[in-house]
């Protein structure tokens, strides 16, 4: 990578990174999650990451949407990515900014299209969880907390406005949970 | 800008633009415009653009999210730049996708927090329109005119889910509504 600084380009109002040989500037822009949660009966699926961070961690089927697809063609995708599962979307369950890191997620609520999941490559493993089986413990992400409590609130009722983030954490800025000792 | 090549980076799954002399991988990622319906009494705030794309067209308050900020913050400082408002938001609205571009809309529902608006630098006007009054020929994107709509939709109730892209556009592909002539 050449040796970007830090300038304000003609016309900006902040520092960008850009190339001092050519003049180009390499926006930086937060990125997309999409994911869902997806359940059946009452029982939500989760899958145990097979990659960095957070890896053997219980997680969301969700990941960085791509380019030329809609946020539900990257939940979709990534359900089936992560998990080989065919979801049907109910609509955006949260909307939430990790700001320190540059991230939004979006997250639908949804259930499966077709009977069926399991590991991706990106998973060691694949499980429906209940409510009380859910391993609290050694969730990835505080995020993923906050979806499924989110899920929780609205189980069996028409979706509402999504949740954003808690009250006490606006910008997702407390650190992970506690690590349980995998 | 270096010439870039099209190559799939080891461990992944498409071709990304990656610099043949130092392996950087530019990741292209979809872009967040974070934006508000923001309302008084009924009327809706709308800005004149003063820049291209869709100069002297009619636009709601939004713009490209920035790094380290959440949509909220977002959406209120793209108010404060382009209509100098100072808004308090009530939820999201709807979550739009325009494939073909890459770009995810995340529009809220909002009020003023404080009177007063006027043009910022990229507005060349900045006015409350009611209902009937909304220069519709004059609206500056497809998105603008669903944001309209499903702000007419809820005017007066509770959010529910938000909105998403209409069911005749999933993928927001259609074309800028017809040209008026400005």
């Amino acid at each position: 990578m050449p040796d970007f600084l830090r300038t304000v380009p003609p016309g900006d109002d902040r520092e960008r990174l850009t190339c001092p040989d050519c003049g180009f500037v390499a926006y930086e822009n937060p990125k997309i999650v999409v994911g869902s949660v997806v359940s059946e009966g009452g029982r939500i699926l989760l899958c145990r990451r097979a990659i960095e961070p957070r890896r053997g961690f219980w997680t969301l089927p969700a990941g960085y949407m791509e380019m030329a697809e809609t946020v539900e063609e990257g939940a979709r995708r990534e359900a089936w990515e992560e998990a080989r599962a065919r979801i049907a979307l109910d609509g955006v369950l949260a909307v939430y900014s990790i700001a320190r890191i540059g991230q939004v997620q979006v997250i639908f609520r949804a259930g499966f299209e077709s009977p069926g999941f399991e590991a991706g490559p990106e998973s060691l493993e694949v499980r429906l969880f209940g409510w009380d089986e859910i391993p609290w413990e050694e969730v990835a992400f505080p995020s993923v907390h906050w979806a499924l409590r989110h899920w929780r609130e609205r189980e069996g009722r028409p979706l509402a406005a999504p949740a954003t983030n808690p009250p006490d954490d606006p910008r997702g800025s407390r650190p992970p949970p506690r690590q349980a000792g995998l």
